[in-house]
């Protein structure tokens, strides 16, 4: 389809749009420059190598996955310095992890004794290597530890054979967190224990990143294509926002509400202010009700309301969550399809 | 993986317990030739040609999918009475949707002239014929006309070449819509337009099918499965529920909290009294938050609070978008895998 107009597609269709894409990511990594540290994309938002070498191609260090056959993926497609910012745990799952470590430097976070020894075990195994950051847990209290059980966690992992100890993961590395990662990096120094990288991460974190001086990388996923939860949060303006679900009216028989072909099997079921997505064409549209190939978009607070055949542009709540749902994406130029994408990593939950 | 336990499947996996499946199939059969009606399962919940088969053998008169694209790999798959319950709109897709009529029996609905139109120019180029239902708009307002718009549809079709009157459709087909049926069947009568076809749909509606004796056949997807949404909703209790997430605990440092591998991306985002899936081993406990890869278990209303390692399955709310999410499923019957699905029509949403 490489050449076509976007009036080829069928809807629903995932566009990219390729300018504004981009710029994300020129404008992120100049971000990361800026700031003198490296930068990590997370392949979590797009789930497709092609775009994940644009990524590198414009300076970006590595790439973090958050599953493991997510990184046997981008493995295969010939990414050597791949980062899991995640507790990976049962025997089979580690030794996958560490089949891949014979031929990619691989680094993986953990929180947990249980979760290094899981590690180590596969790596002794594989008689391979594994980079392990300890995570100090955020103020969202999502997975990480305590500075003193992450000195601990740490001294286990210099301890232990088939692992290196390589420093501490934050996510959300909000500014907030300083006072605490302050004090474990000094339990850390006067252990004799060297954190090399302190990784942070998150959309939002970016921004204040320059408050954490410590950090030596970020971690960002959704910058490359945003969303509206992006804009709703004040991490960006829809500007930025590279993603459109294209969808079709196929339903008008209500007064003021329409029926589009896009539901929650195409843009999730996330919502921003009640809305499960943000119609370009008609801002002031609500499209507040989902099933699973339905979308109810109220017109009422607009001038026109569309009618069965018309074509809309939804930036979607969150764009991470859609490409999952996907088999293809597409990538558009001044109305022209430039790129056909699959979606390599779709629904490796593994 | 066919023959193994079901300890040898990676996290997050899906499974089918296959007796609660294959009871499910055959209660809805029992329930429809007791109703003396045609059943007409839709695939939309599996979206695998194995499972569709089986409702077959088991007394099934035809299939139903939502969208086209589903059509084609059931077509594909061997499966020859299809109907699309759904506004087909777009040159394309009408294209496609009779070329299928070469090779199947294809039936859809249509809700507007408009619709109508583009079928007829699609069957009229393709010299297929399409067999066409008006669906009557259910008390639910979603698509759907009135019954002075049904007989003036239904009269456009039949004067339509390569397009047949087949009959109404209704969704949901609650009994409270029988003074409607019945108007439009009076109106379509004193025209001389039979419906041969009265497809009522709905998980919830088939449990009072009895009181709407004018259905010639019943659209059920989910009973297959069935979920905790079926179960909140009184469709069903918990020990006709199919479908289990197996995940597993990979982080337990908070007091009463431990996170799941399994997220937004994994088990969706809908939710049953603010829970993202019901905890078989913990019915207790509250899955009460989803990234995209982790889930937040709260088991402070439980006795025990499970280990980084444990192992626990959630019934979904929702098994349709779960088993989109996903790339195979796993039968299985006494704790081992009988069946490993591809999710055939997985991510087809043209």
């Amino acid at each position: 389809m490489q050449g076509q107009s976007i009036d080829a597609l069928e809807t629903p269709s995932v566009l990219i749009d390729m300018d504004i894409m981009e710029r994300n990511i020129a404008q992120m990594q100049k971000r990361c420059d800026q700031l003198g540290i490296s930068f990590r994309p997370h392949i979590k938002t797009h789930k497709i190598p092609d775009i994940a070498r644009r990524q590198l191609e414009a300076g970006a260090a590595g790439i973090a996955c958050q599953k493991v056959s997510e990184a046997e993926v981008f493995a295969a497609a010939g990414f050597h310095d791949i980062q899991i910012p995640y507790n990976i745990v049962g025997a089979r799952k580690t030794q996958r992890l560490a089949e891949l470590a014979r031929t990619a430097h691989i680094s993986v976070t953990i929180d947990s004794r249980a979760v290094v020894d899981g590690l180590a075990a596969a790596a002794q195994q594989a008689r391979t290597h594994i980079e392990v950051l300890v995570e100090l847990v955020s103020l969202g209290k999502r997975t990480g530890t305590t500075p003193a059980d992450a000195l601990m966690l740490a001294q286990h992992i210099s301890a232990t054979d088939n692992l290196g100890f390589a420093g501490l993961m934050i996510y959300p590395s909000d500014a907030a967190i300083r006072p605490r990662l302050l004090e474990t990096l000094e339990m850390l120094a006067a252990a004799g224990i060297p954190a090399k990288t302190i990784s942070g991460g998150g959309s939002g974190a970016i921004r204040d990143a320059h408050l954490l001086p410590e950090l030596t990388e970020m971690r960002v996923g959704t910058y490359v294509f945003y969303d509206w939860n992006s804009v709703s949060q004040s991490y960006t303006t829809f500007e930025h926002c590279a993603m459109r679900v294209r969808a079709t009216v196929v339903s008008a028989n209500e007064a003021s509400r329409v029926i589009l072909d896009a539901g929650s099997k195409s843009i999730q079921s996330e919502t921003v202010g009640g809305r499960f997505g943000y119609i370009e064409e008609f801002p002031d549209a609500r499209l507040h009700q989902v099933n699973e190939e339905h979308g109810y978009v109220d017109f009422s607070a607009c001038a026109a309301c569309p009618a069965v055949g018309d074509i809309l542009h939804i930036i979607p709540v969150h764009t991470c969550v859609v490409t999952n749902l996907h088999n293809r994406l597409f990538g558009v130029r001044g109305g022209v399809i430039e790129q056909v994408w699959e979606v390599a990593a779709r629904g490796l939950v593994w």
